[in-house]
């Protein structure tokens, strides 16, 4: 399937309320309770969508705009988030994200992108020129790769508890990890 | 983690309102692809979780109750979704599972289970013996391998729109399968 700008909205839109409806008010077993070492909570992903709204795809998308391939964009910090949602509940943390993204998707609105838009170029520190289009397309299938994620870690704390069923579900299995 | 019976419920009761915030009205490019041939769509995976609501969850707790393990589990079909599913709406399917499910877990509740009632045994046709507790975890780890597999097909229709940031997108390499 292209890109297509409609449809990446469609899916960032509804983001904030599916994550919502899953997440809000479950007990903290499903949702405090990571993967192990070194891995993260479904509560530690919605504070790195919430870093992710505030400093990477729409300040990226901007400076494509602005400086095209002339200036890299400034790194992710990853862990960022972990100090940043430090006291906050999770409820706290799905009312910022569904805030920053509606802000995120008006300013994306805002920008009237016409097709020949899409195809300018940036450079990412790591991945070398990128699209706007790719940038695009990546922040929606990012949203799903932490759909994914969040699935996984709640699956994992039932990993005993299902006994013999564990060999049937594909999520008991998954061996993807959840760059950012 | 434990089964715990308040916490796999917490769980279930939440499902469909989060498919419903994620699908409902999405264009079709997400929800009506699959994988590739013999792979499920977003549509076909909530077809199928309407069957598991109607053939399998509840009938089977209700199977351990009644028989124990002088009855095994009857076979499930898990490609009669597909055919039930044939003219319907995504709409349409997601109001039944919502539905379905509201009234399994009335049912639930209202078997007011004990602890010792959840180590009753019952039969499954290929696994052998069960508890009615790894049956209740797994309708949970059910629920979360397919949302997990739903965002994993989403996030499949972008696997070229992404570019190079492939690479970084645990969704893109996830190997595990969802078998119901």
């Amino acid at each position: 399937m292209q890109h297509n700008l409609e449809q990446t909205i469609s899916l960032l839109s509804r983001t904030p309320a599916a994550l919502n409806a899953l997440l809000r008010d479950l007990p903290e077993g499903w949702t405090s309770r990571n993967e192990g070492d070194n891995t993260m909570s479904a509560f530690d992903v919605v504070g790195h969508l919430i870093n992710g709204e505030r400093t990477n795809w729409m300040p990226r998308a901007r400076m494509i705009l602005q400086f095209g391939e002339a200036r890299e964009f400034e790194p992710f910090d990853r862990w960022k988030q972990i100090r940043d949602s430090q006291g906050k509940s999770l409820g706290q943390l799905l009312d910022e994200f569904a805030r920053l993204r509606s802000e995120s998707l008006n300013d994306l609105r805002a920008l009237n992108l016409r097709p020949e838009d899409l195809e300018r170029r940036g450079r990412h520190p790591a991945l070398g020129v990128v699209t706007l289009s790719e940038l695009l397309a990546t922040w929606a299938a990012h949203d799903l790769t932490h759909l994914h994620q969040i699935s996984r870690i709640m699956a994992h704390q039932y990993r005993e508890a299902v006994g013999p069923w564990s060999v049937n579900l594909g999520v008991l299995k998954c061996t993807g990890h959840s760059s950012p």
